[in-house]
């Protein structure tokens, strides 16, 4: 199976980004983490990007905060998709990660997640990947199933303890 | 190969739309277009969305403005990868569109391009496609050489016009 | 007397929900609790709008943060007048959730109220039914009253301590 | 049946308030317009509303520009369900009327409606009066089901010429 | 010397507002405070409006939160000055009242200071009364002068300590 | 009567400005006319501010675009109560005007008006000076029954016209 | 004299970044003019930066749009200072641009300008240069004396047109 | 070496901008640190900024929050450089002082930097100084190495961790 590439900007965007594992692991979708920065390494991060498809990448993932380049740093170097996780930094509740992260210019798509998204991120990841993989593709629709489960039940419980009807 | 499916909220979103058409006509990727409202024709866009695997369909696009509902309307009835255009309309700017599109709850991820992004939209399905399509991503790394010819082109047009060194 | 559905997107909600419950209480409308997720579990939300008048229903009040789209789900699917409460979640102040709740497009309304304004969806859903209910109509008056009458207590409290005229 | 009273702050506000009378004729709900502004005409605006229930109305919709407290207004003096419109005024993009309309205190719902939003006032003003009254709701099912169908019909004319599978 | 009204919409506002009290009791400057709001003691906020002139106010102070519009409420029952205090509340740090407070109509104007600005809100009080009174007028000018001393005291205190020239 | 300064930080701010001139003029109330800039002439809009009371002047109104500093500028120079008209620019739609005028620290506060508010900003100017001056408060209250009554008979013409009851 | 570089994302910045131009040619300061795209020509961006002290280069001035990248991808590839210029595009204002731009990590500074800020930028280029050189500092100061004596004409002239004191 | 004046409008922002020091003093470059508001001491402002070229200074750094006029007026006084660094304030996370320090009017530059970007500042200062100062340039750079070192050890460390490859 083709391998998911996460990559944070910073080691401090690990409390973020590492719900991104759980999630894979569950799926079993093998995955290779990494911390570049777009700035702070841009030459390590290019060169992770170029050769990525050939080193049995599928997609990347790609975490970080503020002016958040480093997804739009990833595109620029490789047409595999490419998944933005804005991060939530100290100020402006993370509008400034998320705008920095989306608005992309025409030729350069990054694929964007809600901020500090990584859980979905990882599904996103093992969906495109499932395009062309059975099984995971009903790997995918297990957790979901599980996913409506866990709401009916809550919904059974709620509903009995606080309608007054 | 997989098809992409484009779905629109509404035929006035078209203006927006068609420029994803040319972007899949000239990497050869087919596609299917429609006009599904999460609110006005629920059930449509649910049976679009719960038979497009089956159907032959790899990605899902779609397209909305105001409080944009329809790529999460298709994310909760699919497991494919679905890909949000946020659609600016009369008010806001595309904000509203933005987030409505892009702040998914975990479990339900969309892909979101830049707020009216059709051309990245079609982009990005493509490359969710060439993930197991050695010839497409061939084809995306082209384009991508002849969009950097361009700049390069212009660079030495404005470059010797304008410099004053 | 008809009941008021009120539906949560996901238990997480409840804190936010439950002050619904006690200005129903006070104004003895029956009430129904539930937790439906419009992406998790979208047939269930879709069949308790669907069944909702036949229910006994008069109006739905749906609660969720992010990209709310449960407000929307269930406004597809019934001509019930559906109240919105956007809920704040960890970013943005709950910003994403009112647009995605009251920018709704032409055909299909939401009645939105304030983030987090459980309370005042509760009293918004008792107004509606007390349209065709003098009695409720006159306890809606009355709590009124009271909440004015604690208002010039407080008056008079402040006013003689802080005053310097 | 009980009246609608559509209530705008100025006579500039009639563009967009007048979406709302076709809705209402289509639906066969009497209606009574007017223009009172909170600021100018406060004793105005706050005589109609308190007279309102007496006088036959069921439903007072609001429409408001910039600091838009008309709605609120009104909702200070009757304990009728008051839908509020926020106005796209020059500046800002109506998202001051939105706020100004939409945050109200606890104890003073005010279920507001999409900025410019008229024919939505219009819908959920009638979805309100249908509560009890299954003739209007049988109505407003036949408005939702004649929308489904212009929907589907875009949707073949558009899927036939647009598709590339 | 003219009074001033302090006018809080909710005893919750008054940690707030306090400031206000200690900035006029410098200044020797009078002043009521009360409790009253636009939407639950409607009259009573416009009869305290209403004959605020002829009771010896010369300026009222507002201060409300979110959908603030206690100011605006004052303003359209009196033509002497009044000040409104946009008050930050649990959500939009404030933003709503800031935008509901200081767009006001054409004919209406509030005297917006700063979010949460009671003690300014106080100072732009005095500095009205003080337009006929040049005693307030010497007073407010020594109040600055001290401002101004602490400045320069902290600027000796901290350029000795952290210059490094 | 005192005088009223009306200062814009450049000529292009005219068209905004001037719609103060009429309200002074029909209210009777003298003023000057200044072009001077916070940062192009900080020395002459410092004289300016610092004479000012001397010169007669009892308010002052300053208007500016995008970081906007003239009205806090005026305010570090005087304890004349300073108004502020924040202008709309060519970006942002005046929300950054807003922000630089109204968000004074402590101590040195601004009376905000809307973006765009220069009448209000007139307005407000008279009501100050009506402080003490009967004379003018009456003819601020006649102002302002004139403007009632041109609602009312634009109430009546609607309401007549539109209404169907 | 060192020269100023000036990179636009994409020639169809042109019309904003111009107005750089004027300004550098007014204060005789060396400039040359590039277009290189972040994203579609990273390798000769990097290239440009990274030999741009070696060129001759004092200052390097990047402007670009929507998810603005440009401005930190050279900084990440120089020393020099690099002045950002956040430019309008089709939708947000800017506010996209300006946040890309501004919000930049720990270690990489960019020195931004106003929202198409295209001759401040120059300006600004021109004040670093001018650290060490006297003559083009007092060309700086000639040019600011002139401005100031545009805006004394026009107050001049407004002065006598409208005061009616 | 030409000194950097770090200036704060307020002794509570010692906190934000103290970061800048230790940059600096890692760097060699000497700063002076003042104290002094555009507001409350414009003249001491004013006065240092007219003097600070000829007293030896080559780039003058200002720190403010909420309405931050301080860059500005700095600006107004000086044609050295002037960073701006806006202070996140108790609201609006600190959006109102980046506008009141970025979007400054054509002719007054500020360089601005992200919110609570004293690091950055001192950064950027240092590379203004080191157009002209090859071995301070070669600092900067020696600095970066050790920052992209960092990341590179950050990088095999979590990497080793916790891919799943």
């Amino acid at each position: 199976m083709k391998k998911v590439g996460i990559i944070m900007g910073s080691d401090s965007d690990l409390p973020v980004v590492e719900k991104a594992f759980s999630v894979l692991d569950e799926l079993g979708v093998p995955y290779e983490v990494h911390v570049y920065s777009a700035h702070r390494t841009p030459d390590a991060a290019a060169d992770f990007a170029m050769t990525a498809r050939g080193n049995g990448f599928g997609v990347l993932i790609a975490a970080a905060g503020k002016a958040a380049h480093l997804a739009g740093a990833l595109a620029a170097r490789s047409t595999l998709p490419i998944i933005g996780i804005p991060v939530k930094s100290s100020t402006l509740d993370g509008l400034d990660a998320l705008l920095s992260t989306v608005q992309m210019p025409a030729g350069m798509p990054v694929a964007t997640v809600a901020i500090d998204g990584a859980a979905n991120a990882a599904l996103l990841a093992a969906q495109m990947i499932a395009i062309e993989d059975a099984q995971l593709a009903a790997r995918l629709d297990q957790m979901r199933a599980a996913a409506a489960q866990k709401v009916l039940a809550k919904n059974a419980e709620l509903s009995a303890k606080y309608s007054r009807a």
